[in-house]
């Protein structure tokens, strides 16, 4: 009798257990399609195979040196909580760092964010009430499916192509797309993950139209520095938009600091400043030595990143001159960020790329790259495109491309 | 007629951009109540009075030196991205220090955060879907109020009570507040921002009751190691309580590193770890110098906790001791964490902590506090309340308790 209620008991915690299911908006994110195949890229390494990274945006180029030495000279004894908007120091140099772009940023203009991340999801949190749809162009950075998810926005795409160099397309185009409950458009300019740079004209008039429909702008510009053909330009540059922008920056790729976890919201907007202010103070602070070291990089000279550009054109055309001696292989002309995307001859890209982690190897060498197809808000699209990031030395490059050639190669016979 | 055009076009594009609101989620965040004064704090500073901060945990205990020393070797050339789940060695030093609790936790059943504030917001995403309702004890930490409120879950709260040392309620209590839609319960222990610690036998009847009924235990065990009269039970150490438990835990307050920003989400649930690394991915990755940095803090003596404990439980004397020689205040006694909530002989405490920084001064001297309210859950609930934060030197606590002696005499000459 005790056993049997005991086995009962038992019994029912069982199943109370199994009854207790996480949320569904938690169960339908997806994985990250750059980091997904992360446990092959591990498994490879381990059977002793090196693997190039053409999956990941983490440039190679050293951190500015200011930074690394400030790090060093870190001398508080208590790593205390810094303010939830970023330290003044830090403010200020960014402040320093958009007057060199003629873009008039102030103090009060700014919440301090770790990552462009952070500052990416605050957006669809402070712009958007559960329902409203949030406009983006196809192929999307990836996060902006996990966070609208979360924040329970309809993500819409407009479609760009690769034979378009996936360009912006016309205020006619995007506007089939506008609903009344469009609340913003999500603007990657340069563009991750497909490198497309837009016009001034055509920024100009998606500002006129989005300000005459009152329609936000989420201005992700990450890549700002990034550009190889003629010049970025910021959405905050046009006066009339000070209302409906919202900047999310970053310095990750910029001073090639990923790892630094910082980067800043900035509108003119003062309902949405308050907003991520408020948001900041829930999650407290961003890491305070970053924010120390960060301080001092406005001290960083021009010239820096015109090197860094400069090698990242000869790095560019590398990679354009490998794929293009590939057989079947179909690719955009990016002219900004580290990134293209490449229409292999294959069904299913995702497949290949597994292939190549766990099945392929030339002289104990493969690659890694990351399947389009996650980059789409439209299902079953780009199925046979991967992202390219060309963030390794030249030489790499090209030993790259040679991978990719012999791995379509084997894929082929072994299909 | 050009000139008519021209401003009936800019009456329009005004129009628009009033139309325009950010969403009411955000619009309907509150500011922090540890943080929100913070500008009049400034204002007494820049008038060159000296402001004792009681308001915010922020230790003035020194940061291990191993942690610092870290810091300053960190020589890598690039500040890289991590893994989005945390480094194998901080990981891997973290199981070290669970292992001296006597916690079988391993770094599959872990996720690093961006402070213990990341551990808390995913887990509002991760359990719960819009509509979903949280039990929390009254009063609470004010970021689940955020956290919530951007997740859409309702937050219920259910009553303790300052003559009663603010206790965790008995299961039959706490039951009366169990719908069909209670997700999960959120357990502070030891308690911010009451200092309340809860026994072994109380915390095994809610373990009992959650996983009879299919109720998830969101537990925040960040002050774990400040426990003054007894030792703080882990809900992670019942067994059974494996599967609903999710552990939101932080390095900021046991090692004095809030401003590392470096917490972890752990849980034994494979759908919880699952759903916890996707959001992570969407964020890239947690700060890499403190992750480096953190990974050698198992190698903290066990006399640097028994060291600040003894400290603190000293501090936490004074404090009662200087509190008790004020009329008409009434407190209670903590246990653990270093905070209390005291009951102010004033009917509106946040008016009473504004005049502290606006209007008085003892010798260019004043405190700031936290105003209760805001720790409520209840509207209208601990209007004559403040939590004081025990993180200064007995002597400025001394000094703190004098005025605010001080300050509620003078509070009473002016009302």
């Amino acid at each position: 009798m005790w056993l049997k209620t005991r086995l009962k008991g038992q019994q029912l915690r069982k199943r109370a257990i199994e009854m207790i299911k996480i949320s569904q908006r938690a169960e339908a994110l997806e994985f990250s399609p750059i980091r997904k195949l992360m446990p092959m890229a591990v498994q490879a390494k381990a059977k002793g195979i090196k693997v190039y990274h053409l999956n990941i945006g983490q440039p190679d180029i050293e951190s500015p040196k200011v930074f690394l030495k400030k790090v060093r000279e870190f001398n508080q004894k208590v790593i205390a909580y810094e303010k939830s908007d970023g330290t003044e120091a830090l403010k200020n140099s960014l402040v320093r760092y958009y007057q060199r772009l003629n873009l008039n940023i102030n103090q009060e203009d700014m919440v301090v964010t770790t990552g462009g991340s952070e500052a990416l999801w605050m957006a669809f949190f402070i712009l958007f009430s559960k329902g409203d749809e949030c406009l983006t162009l196809d192929p999307t950075y990836t996060s902006y499916l996990t966070f609208s998810a979360l924040g329970g926005v309809k993500l819409k795409a407009v479609p760009t192509y690769l034979e378009e160099d996936f360009q912006l397309p016309t205020i006619d185009k995007i506007k089939k797309s506008v609903t009344k409950k469009t609340k913003a458009i999500i603007i990657t300019n340069p563009s991750n993950p497909t490198g497309s740079v837009y016009p001034k004209e055509m920024l100009k008039d998606l500002v006129d139209f989005c300000v005459k429909r009152g329609i936000f702008i989420i201005a992700d510009e990450t890549y700002r520095e990034f550009v190889y053909e003629g010049k970025a330009v910021s959405l905050l540059s046009f006066k009339k938009a000070s209302q409906v922008v919202l900047l999310a920056d970053s310095l990750s790729k910029r001073y090639s600091l990923c790892g630094a976890r910082i980067g800043v919201l900035v509108s003119k907007n003062k309902s949405i400043i308050k907003a991520a202010l408020k948001m900041a103070q829930a999650r407290l602070a961003t890491a305070s030595i970053e924010q120390y070291a960060a301080s001092f990089l406005h001290q960083v000279p021009k010239e820096y990143f015109e090197n860094v550009r400069r090698e990242y054109k000869k790095r560019r055309d590398t990679l354009m001159k490998g794929l293009g001696q590939i057989n079947g292989v179909k690719f955009n002309s990016p002219d900004g960020a580290f990134y293209l995307i490449a229409e292999l001859p294959v069904k299913n890209a995702e497949k290949f790329c597994q292939f190549l982690l766990e099945k392929f190897e030339d002289r104990r060498e493969t690659i890694m790259l990351a399947p389009a197809e996650g980059f789409y808000v439209t299902p079953e699209t780009g199925k046979n495109q991967v992202r390219i990031a060309y963030v390794l030395n030249q030489k790499d490059l090209q030993r790259a491309c040679w991978l990719l050639k012999k791995g379509l190669e084997a894929y082929q016979r072994a299909e």
